[in-house]
């Protein structure tokens, strides 16, 4: 759908702002907008408003660094959870998958990212800082590294890894390995490669 | 993803303002909403702003209820069209859909819905009284109905032809039959037999 072909300007408009969002293609977004078109003003408003009251109040939890309504993020706040355990992520949707799973009972530190140079994200653009000064208190803590399997990802575990300078953190990543329910025939030969060298001890009551 | 799986109320908010959306699920809502989130303050203002705006400061043309930035749309401010030839559409992307062919040179009206009891659609939420005053001052006109091939637009097509009391006016439907490029032995047996019925002239210079 070319912008020519819309007979409104505002119309028009309201389907560009649409069409930059991530996987909005232009038929997408016109069709968006229409939808739009036919609510209730106050609907639209209310619409409008969320994401603006979003972007302008939302909060950064002053620990670390996850999205908050308050000062330190409810996380952080609970008293049950283990401060000297902190799983680092590059988002707030890790750390949605990880509280998913239930399985954790750590705290987290919110990277904003991870380092890479090709996108011109450098360490200083990430919460590393505020990581090192939250490490500054720990006393024979854990860190688990829950960041990508990729370079940049690994890039990021390094460059931490290497500023710590408090010696009595034990340092982990996520375990890598084939999924649970795959075929071992159809894994790829990093994943398998490495879930040999790093196999476990097999527990028959566990599956 | 569950509400109660985002750890903000300003978040969540505003990811379900996304997942009504038509086809937009809670995950590309979350996706879509950290995106914004992401960027700065002016573009979140910028967007919200260009939606409020569509909402209450949108016209639709006088004439053809078509969406129009003006009071008369642009189709029918222009002096080059043909005033006695209206094309019937249920909306707006219609119209576009047939200005993109550039076959057509007359002008529109939109009705905005078809007539659909089972929606609750009746002809009083169409501008079918828009478009029998505009036939009042018809001479020699003709109508094309470019409506859905489905029980609610014959329906639709039908009601208005029994209400136009003017009979100066010749009424035609796009012609259905088999798409250019398709093979015969794949169409379906109703479309077939329309095209059978409804054949036309073999004119060995047009492709």
């Amino acid at each position: 759908m070319n912008k020519e072909d819309i007979p409104s300007a505002l119309l028009s408009n309201a389907v560009s702002e649409f069409h930059k969002l991530p996987g909005i293609g232009s038929k997408t977004a016109l069709r968006l907008v229409l939808h739009i078109l036919n609510q209730p003003e106050n609907e639209v408003k209310q619409f409008s408003d969320a994401l603006v009251q979003l972007k302008s109040q939302v909060k950064f939890c002053k620990s670390c660094n996850n999205i908050s309504d308050t000062e330190i993020c409810s996380i952080c706040n609970n008293s049950s959870r283990k401060e000297n355990l902190i799983c680092v992520v590059e988002g707030i949707k890790d750390v949605m998958a990880i509280e998913k799973t239930m399985q954790y009972k750590g705290v987290y530190h919110v990277l904003g990212g991870i380092i890479s140079p090709l996108d011109g994200i450098g360490p200083s653009d990430l919460s590393i800082d505020l990581l090192l000064n939250r490490l500054n208190k720990f006393k024979n803590g854990e860190i688990i590294f829950a960041l990508p399997a990729t370079m940049e990802g690994d890039t990021t575990c390094f460059y931490i890894h290497k500023k710590i300078e408090n010696k009595n953190i034990n340092f982990t990543t996520l375990s890598r390995g084939i999924s649970i329910g795959d075929e071992i025939e159809y894994a790829d030969e990093l994943t398998l490669g490495r879930s040999i060298v790093n196999r476990t001890a097999f527990e028959p009551s566990f599956r």
